[in-house]
């Protein structure tokens, strides 16, 4: 069992390049490692004391974080792309700070949501948000939120998220919702293209429990990106937060101000 | 051939119903009408002397007024929703109105867009919107878009669309865009969720043709709500005005004010 | 010195009926009161053990609380406004809920703002925002933002401010900021109608301090509705969390739903 | 009497020096010019054959386009600012296209707007917008609005606007107004950090009078940046369209789109 996971897509030829590099200069060191093609492999053999080195922007963290969570791992998160939302580590620095994630302990713990929708069985993970959205395009979804047991705003809208402060400068951005420092215990309730009512965010406590429930037509779940299933008109999504959360290496510290400068710069580029 | 064609969804069966009733009526009079069910029947015959009743809410008036639109007629508005922001005839009045209709000659001309699509022979009509947007929940288009030889700004968004005044209060306003009254002879170009750009609408007038480009990856186009195509990468949306305009039989006035009064108590009933 | 002090303002007689009614009514149970005119009596004899009650709206509930904030003391919230999103007791409910807090100690602790300008010794408190805005009319006023030593946006603006979690669902809503449970340790930062930028807010921990620098205009400084200064090009006002916060007397709870709800009605009404 | 006025605020040295170097050039050319500070001159002696060069940014065209209005002359643009949203002409073309500005009539007409105030003599002119707001910092106005005779919105805001598609990328934009082509027939209401209501912008015909009434405190009036006064609750300032346009010399074209990408670029320099 190696002790690094490089994860990557395996169609970015850079990072697969990226991998095999590395771990011929960490092997010197004496440090094993092994490559993990995200859209290709089957689930590796790790353990927890494994670090999951995600090479590619932040579509390849998110997907590496998830395997990461789902293998009790930490995840390094090595930037190759052009703007990383997600990601702190240049990619020169990958054998440096590989090496100084094995005998470090800096860890920064974020927020990951558990979604469960009732009537299933399904129990999903997700890092950046969960949408109840229309399944259809050209329609909208009736949804009604819950806070606990306070029933909160309906919207008739293109959907409904629930983000984590990871995720706030995702989707959450887009639909209008706030910046949420990544290391606040909370929760972004935030509509997209809500029909003639507030479209402000809530933010709450993560020891709460936001439901969404389709009113009146099917919906699709997605989370992370990922359509994870469907919603029955009476059916709800219930979002909490996971007992474990995604455990990020923080080898150098991560810049919000400058991620948002160089946002700003790439919307307009 | 009828004088009066009233359309309507079959699954509406108050509709159907007050079809019947004021078809008796009308009869009374001397004045022909038949009943169009939307979903289910074929193109009707008739000419440009026919009014064509819209008999349910904002859905069924779009598909009337395309219908009205195809074959030269005009299109007669009853409400039978609970709030229609196209529907100026409450349903108790459609007996008058029809007659009233068929004798005078109130017509307010509404803009339609032509829609066409690159490389393809789609031709489309739309009197609320057309909608460039993602072909797959959780990712984004990137959309070019042009108001005649000028390049604008490049979105990366849910979709990109241009709506007409009629067209304001739907998808538009969801999407943050600008009320406009009805009779404005402007195209509103109007992004959906952008990621770090300007969320403002731009307003031009319609005379001009806007292209809206898909960037790097599939879109699908929505046109009135149905999907009428797809682009591939570096395809392209034109939209123009119509020559011809819808045609709307004005037996009374149509107060957007009231209608905003009534669409904010509805959007937070 | 009085166990209960009712605070109000001298224009509102209801307040003041309501005081003397239930001053007696108390006084009958061995209840010492006093009645406290915010806009006319001086600084009231008052220590840590007095309940302040604030008899009004909104405006009342805040300067009654910085009252009692600068006494040591609790506050209880009456509403007798129509629409009180800081106030959870109704103003029959005075007597019952003045007792009950006596005996009891539900404290709600929420979150103040001490506010300090550089070059200069003022130091005031907020419990809603802090807003740096422009001097005057049709102007707009150019503002440095940073969050501890990281150097955040620059909005040309009509202002920016600092807002509670309490102040979420006053000015920062207005200004388009989230709203944010009251009892999240977090300040928002949000610009007010700034130019050709972005215009999200961001939350960030209460342990950080944000600074506000103005660029080049002087600009004056706006706490809780009230004017306390003026900023010359350079300056800037520093926001951090108070030591001490203001403690609400918890005798109900309160529901940020219904009062969402509430408040989309009075908006629209 | 000259043929060319060029005008300028006194502190711009630049545009000062421009002006006298202008106008020796044309001299030669046997063209008559003079300078008038726009901040120290008494109203100058020009007819409507003079033409006004505006030297300087945004702010010296609104007064440099108010004296050519009031004189029922043309305007030039010429920009000497960073970013000029109502400004095109570059520097080094002032000679240049002032001679063939007096040769030509190459003129758009843009939309200006006449304000009169209930009860008052006030009729004031504005290029860019008008604004009914707060007359303290720290509070809101409520400002009703009608279009012709029909009620709008009722607003707890900063202020309420009405701009013209020539301000429709200042103020308006910052408050999340529509960019609106420069020669639409169309007036724009744009309220300014509403309270608990839609904040969407409603664009109309410029053939409607807007009023805006002051609902229950006193509010002042800004017109294109000026006090121009005050409204008591119960007064309203009418806004139509005024008469005479403003007379804007087109020598060369004004490219909306490019503006938009600078005005992004600068917004977040």
């Amino acid at each position: 069992m190696s002790q690094l996971l490089f994860a990557a897509f395996s169609n970015r030829s850079d990072a697969v390049q990226l991998a095999r590099e590395a771990g011929r200069q960490l092997e010197a060191d004496g440090i094993t490692s092994s490559l993990h093609l995200l859209d290709v492999d089957a689930t590796p053999v790790v353990d927890a004391s494994t670090i999951v080195v995600s090479l590619g922007g932040d579509g390849t963290f998110l997907k590496s974080a998830r395997l990461a969570h789902a293998l009790g791992a930490r995840v390094l998160a090595v930037n190759l792309g052009r703007l990383g939302f997600l990601l702190n580590v240049p990619s020169n620095a990958v054998v440096a700070d590989a090496k100084s994630a094995l005998s470090g302990d800096d860890i920064v713990e974020r927020l990951a949501l558990l979604i469960s929708v009732s009537g299933t069985r399904i129990k999903e993970f997700a890092l950046n948000e969960v949408v109840v959205e229309r399944a259809h395009a050209g329609h909208m979804v009736r949804v009604k939120t819950y806070v606990d047991e306070d029933e909160y705003l309906t919207y008739s809208a293109d959907g409904v998220m629930v983000a984590t402060p990871t995720g706030s400068t995702g989707y959450n951005f887009s639909a209008g919702g706030p910046v949420v420092e990544a290391t606040l215990p909370v929760m972004i309730l935030t509509p997209v293209a809500p029909h003639f009512t507030i479209d402000r965010s809530i933010v709450v406590a993560d020891d709460k429990v936001i439901r969404l429930v389709a009113e009146d037509k099917p919906a699709i779940i997605v989370a992370d990106g990922r359509d994870i299933g469907s919603l029955q008109a009476g059916q709800y999504v219930e979002v909490r937060k996971s007992p474990s959360p995604v455990r990020v290496v923080a080898t150098r510290s991560f810049d919000l101000a400058s991620r948002l400068h160089e946002g700003l710069r790439e919307g307009h580029a």
